[in-house]
């Protein structure tokens, strides 16, 4: 069975973060995204820098992708429900569900990161002992 | 057979657009595709803020994908190659290929956008007039 | 005596925010400021487009200016300070103090704002009603 | 006498710089300065990453400031001209005036920058040798 882990975050949307259209400008919603995976990997212990510093590893990302269903505005408030999906491969891979203050759904995203070795300048083939570790403690 | 149009633009790397491990933030791609898809608009006559004033229509996106393969740092110059390809639906649809000064591919993706009468609050469901006659002008 | 008035509001550093030296690129204070601005306009009932929409009213920066003293890393949390300053001409003045965690000092700033009528497409040169009904009400 | 030395770089304006009121976003023009100064950089043979690697020298910004005079929007053209003005500290500062298609003023602003030895983690007091070098061969 897939395991997975939610952690869900509150963004109020700045008015920079707003287009011609006084819309949230489709670029935003990336940062939003990235909002969202540093709240779930505060929670749950999963954090870039951290890692980056114990281990060597970056862990950039290779795959977005967002389908926008829904416009938000200047001042409104969202959420961002972000997953990680367990999967077999050297690889993290979050979805995203935001929504707003009605529920309403107003996209769906989806990235896939990797892990890098920074010192030998390789992309790593087979899953990171700490991530392991990590998956074990939090998806079984 | 599809047709399609392509426009490619140079782009300087900026210092702001780095992150902390002195490579381009991901999210930044998407504005690369905006900075191709402006210059494409300006080449080929099909720009947002001109259609709008004339049509009523905004052009939003519904979708945007990304793939990464090679990371870009500090500034380098980048070329987005920006390829509107034809088809029956009322939607444009972008291609990206973005590659550096060595001709090294550094990341693929793709937009679609769809037609919003901003009056009615509308999607429209077939390809508007001035998008027709804009396909007869350039594509055919 | 001069009145003033307050809001406090607690920032957490996003990744994308930092730049090749792993500390807040300069740039994004002034995101910060406007997070404090429209903390401070949420709380006190001084929202820009509320502001528009019923006024026509723009309030647009005129001057802004900074001065930095403390680098900030990701995921840092920091505290954006929002004083109004009362002043008899027709402007908003803020001035903003960002600390961080252990209360030391990040940063200081200070935004100047005008009234310009968007109909007439002219500043206004004295204060407008709504804005010293808006004084009564909270600075006095 | 003070010497000083200029650059002027074109800047297209992007559709996601403008805000809700359609012009530019105050705090893109920090942007637009760090465009300017980036060129100034490579004209002027003065970059910011190619110092820190052959000194350990970071040059972070401690003072911003702006004057906004008219607002420019989507599609505009503006050109930054950037002032490196000679001065006697352990400082770089510079001057920066902006202006649109028709001459017409859209903003002036001053940074200052001043040099940090990253490993002893300690500004400097003194104007570095690599600057003073700098100096000779492009300021006297």
């Amino acid at each position: 069975m897939t395991k997975s882990l939610t952690h869900i975050t509150k963004v109020t949307v700045r008015f920079s973060e707003c287009d011609a259209l006084r819309m949230v400008w489709h670029g935003n919603y990336v940062k939003y995204f990235e909002d969202g995976r540093e709240a779930f990997g505060k929670e749950y212990n999963l954090e870039y820098m951290d890692i980056f510093r114990k281990t060597g590893l970056a862990i950039p990302l290779v795959h977005i992708e967002c389908d926008f269903k829904k416009m938000v505005g200047i001042g409104e408030t969202i959420y961002v429900e972000t997953t990680l999906v367990d999967n077999p491969a050297a690889k993290i891979i979050f979805n995203y569900t935001i929504y707003n203050d009605r529920k309403e759904l107003v996209c769906k995203g989806k990235t896939i990161q990797v892990f890098l070795d920074t010192e030998k300048k390789e992309l790593m083939i087979t899953v990171p002992p700490f991530f392991e570790d990590w998956k074990i403690k939090y998806l079984k």
